[in-house]
């Protein structure tokens, strides 16, 4: 109810402040037999981690996590996969400012009006920092799901924006550069962009699309549950996203039916895929793809007015270590927030079979 | 789980097909003590309703609700209330020639594989005929919700898009026009062209925008239940959907942070509004504000080629009672969904005090 | 939320008042595919039907159930099945006399203070006409488990007990009698002893037995959601239950670890059966038995004092139409429930295959 | 749905084997501004513990309870509770003899034909060391619940029971004995009789009963999640329980409704209490008062036969450290579940108010 459960047969309760001792999760419903490749899930988490290059936050986290259930003998059980993320690298008195004060376009007006205080170290509970939660139980939901290939991209920096669509890109090139795009042109111009917008102390947003292949037709269910309305609530979810579209998106709402309706082919397939791999909210077997927009980060390095409790106005300097731009480091996140989706659905999918 | 439940404590469950006897559902979890005003759900009831005007589907259908419980001497009493809406006008025959076959970007053939049957008459379940139930639970919460208002409106049709923000339009003007369109030009323009689409058997995408006022601060919940992605998912969840953004949406992923940040005023509101009355997934008591994208209706009044159940070519007419755009019609379920999602946070949030 | 739903993949949700228009239902979550006897449903129906026999109530009520949706062709579609039964034989008027009064041990007072007022006709939504809805799903999820049996019998009925352990009795004799009750010599003599109870305007207590059987190792979920704990939710869910134990039951807590160990066959399955099938809160393939404890109604055709709302005392006269006692008519609605917790859990199962 | 969540507003997630690393949960829901006693919490805990007395297991745990999140400044956020219980003194070898056997009336088969596979080191995750967690919870739930009072005591060890009801009992001296039975004659015979028992390597079954006072009046939702059916199946989720009865109980099955029904006084409460606290579901103020059936548990010091996989006859030897009754110990966790459900359904009331 309170919102930090996500999933219905394979299901992640998450905890955790920024600035707390750690964060850690939950995983139920995970299929028992399932041999887990334990350092690929570290592997995703490093793909989230701050300092892991130069156009990202600089905070110093090992982000190391640790199993205390749920696996045995390295195969999953069947039972809770519990784990823990411990914080190391805590500096609570970076925040101490910010304590009686409201910062712009942050959290800290909200909880304080929900719930009457806050954790206001970092961000508390509203900090990003609570996804790396999310990559662990993702590159599991990974796992689980094997054939299915789900891959995300930074397609925007800013008004930097990647045209091609999916198809002309190649995927396999995305870790090849720190911003995560595969077309390395760009992304050779997009990190400087992004370089350009820290040295001034300013921040850019983004989008992340994200492609999901080899999923089998049957997956989602209609009405209120549509696959794409749960990748929508998944994505939506993550902190600073503003946009979802999926298939032929906001664009699809200018086209004319009989540009936009995909015809089949005699398999089956369809020669075009406005539809973005889902009819009626149910997966048909072509690729699904959406895109994900990211505002801008909210903590500018940089000085600024704002209100205190008693609504008085307050200056106040950005400092600390945080994300010029947050999409590169979303791009984990987004793959995450995807397999638990699609796990979901292909765990609900054996009741139809 | 299966997908045709919606909302938590304001929970509505829908059942009913295109041409079976009766849509109906269930409302569990109404405040008692609510003097409901029945006339009120019928009139959103007529704003959905085929037949309406001379712009959307001529399917001629009553859409008489009728209440069986929860409701005694007119006031709710905290018990289910379950209601029927009569199917009057089912003509089964129409559909006999799709009974084998797949048509283009409908949900023919995803159901097929995922059920392994369907009940084809008019697309079945997968009609946006079951909307009319969202229409009734959305009107019941509006009269919990009392002082929030929430107003969608038509802002693009086709390439046709209103480009004017929602502060510099005339809400009150969306009922005078069929379009929903409060510019009333525009509207006029809009109409024409849709006229146009139909008269070509062709049909044409649009967006629904959305404005949540008088909402206090402190709805929604963060992580992953977060305000925004249970509305982008309610709305995700309309047939026809294929994006959802809020506040400065996509365009706010070009924007830098210095731009973007919603600077205080005294009183806690705030000068700018590009978060879009939410901020970490809680509403900061400023309007909300969205849009949604509605691809083009998939069945054309034209002659198609597509695939039948064995894989083979087959020749189609498109016939039958359409809608050329979908997005008059849609304006009541976009409020209805965004009525239910606020009411289930609404009841939610007076846990916090 | 509000506890009109019952079931995770096989899910429930009623509503209905004893003398509103109409009870109804809506099934989420059957399979599709499955051939419904819609004749079996109706006669699970009558099992539970007021009116059938001299020691029941004597409310005429056809119960007859009309299906909406989530059937067609005589076969299950896998969308929600909205059924409705009509209410025909409300006589409000005999309700009057309670409007401002609290029966004792009924829920009047009880409502009163949870909601702030009540349909009080015949007890509204307190009433055990609900449970005809329990029984219409409880039908169809029978259909769904085909070969697992579900039998429930009258075991006592006051002081009269039946001592035999099922394993002794001959459970095809359960219909045979008015009582329900399977050893028929027995079954006589409860009758008669209703009827001397009824002849005094007062009421008696019981138990309903119930074995399921063929049920499949490997159903039910460890810890919380065990198998016996969703099964002991579900009778005490029923109006008038009081108790529910299973396998050794209260008398297991006089036992010696010694005695109460089910020894192994080298097939799996035991020697004896204190588990009652089921261990760990797992279905270990044996069969599952238990009782559930129905207390004495508590509508007395007496005379008798009781207090209104303002706490003034009040002479009543009980009278309407009531069961002197209510074993008899929960056997089907005690089936029913079973066959709603199973059926979920099978379902649930299948993730696991 | 994999059955290691509890509760709906305050939710409880639990993971943990008996012999894994730790043990842990989330309490997601918990209200904000909640000044939490960290050492009422660790002293329920301690009277939960291992190796507390004579008459328990010896196994030596400190069952310390590590908090992660949830909490600043000794307060509760509003934000999920993350907790960890650090597993110590493991003995896994002193399971090694079972790895391939199945123990009778243990969940070793059951969590086989389930998972195909299990962690069989002192159970797994069937061992009643996972109810370490939902102490944790409970003893926060019973510091929201401030002046709501939940005791349970030991009235039956074997057949050895305790026929007075709990109003002529002294409950305040439940603590002053290792039995935890306020009458103290009777807690002296039944230790020496649970000493007796543990000598011959047997063990023997019990009855926890419990009664919660200065419940207000209008918790619990009727149907489908009555008050009482929520505390069944919460009582009959914890490990051993074998039934459950509230009120008149299975004793009120043999009643007439003239003797059983409570009559009003004037201010609402009744003259006697049959009911248990609970009329058609809601909590009507009085006492809640239920019985709570232990069988005895399954380990047993002795030889004894069983089967392995192969369903080969093998002989083993009872050894370990185990409870000869696990009432004492139990005591607690019944308070704990209880906690939870009052705690859940009062939350869940403050919608009506």
């Amino acid at each position: 109810m309170a919102g930090n459960c996500f999933g219905k047969l394979f299901n992640l309760t998450t905890y955790g402040e920024s600035h707390g001792p750690a964060l850690g999760g939950v995983i139920d419903g995970c299929p028992p037999g399932i041999s887990l490749d334990l350092e690929e899930i570290q592997n995703e988490l490093n793909r989230r981690k701050p300092g892991q290059s130069k156009i990202v936050t600089q905070r110093k986290e090992p982000d190391t996590v640790e199993f205390h259930s749920g696996i045995f003998e390295g195969v999953t059980t069947g039972t809770p996969i519990g784990f823990v993320i411990k914080n190391t690298n805590q500096k609570s008195k970076d925040y101490s400012h910010i304590k009686d004060s409201y910062r712009p376009s942050h959290a800290d007006y909200t909880y304080d009006k929900k719930y009457g205080l806050r954790d206001y170290r970092g961000g508390g509970r509203s900090s990003a920092r609570e996804t790396a939660c999310r990559v662990v139980a993702g590159a599991i939901a990974k796992q689980v799901l094997k054939d299915i290939k789900i891959t995300a991209y930074v397609s925007r920096v800013g008004t930097m924006g990647l045209d091609k669509p999916y198809e002309e890109l190649d995927l396999t090139l995305v870790e090849s550069n720190i911003v995560r795009c595969p077309d390395t042109e760009m992304a050779k111009k997009m990190e400087d962009y992004i370089k350009e917008v820290r040295s001034k102390g300013d921040t850019v947003g983004g989008v992340v699309s994200c492609v999901i292949q080899n999923v089998p037709a049957g997956l989602g269910e209609p009405v209120f549950d549509k696959l794409h309305a749960e990748l929508g609530k998944a994505m939506l979810s993550i902190n600073a996203v503003k946009g979802f579209e999926y298939g032929s998106g906001f664009h699809g709402s200018t086209m004319y039916g009989s540009d936009h309706n995909d015809a089949f082919n005699t398999d089956g397939t369809t020669k075009t895929n406005f539809s973005g791999g889902i009819q009626g909210g149910i997966s048909n077997g072509m690729d699904i793809y959406f895109n994900v927009a990211f505002k801008p980060v909210a903590t500018l390095i940089q000085e600024y007015q704002t209100i205190d409790k008693e609504g008085k106005v307050v200056k106040m300097q950005g400092k600390g270590r945080h994300d010029p731009c947050v999409v590169p480091r979303a791009v984990p996140i987004v793959e995450a927030m995807a397999a638990l989706v699609i796990t979901d659905f292909y765990l609900l999918n054996k009741i139809y079979q």
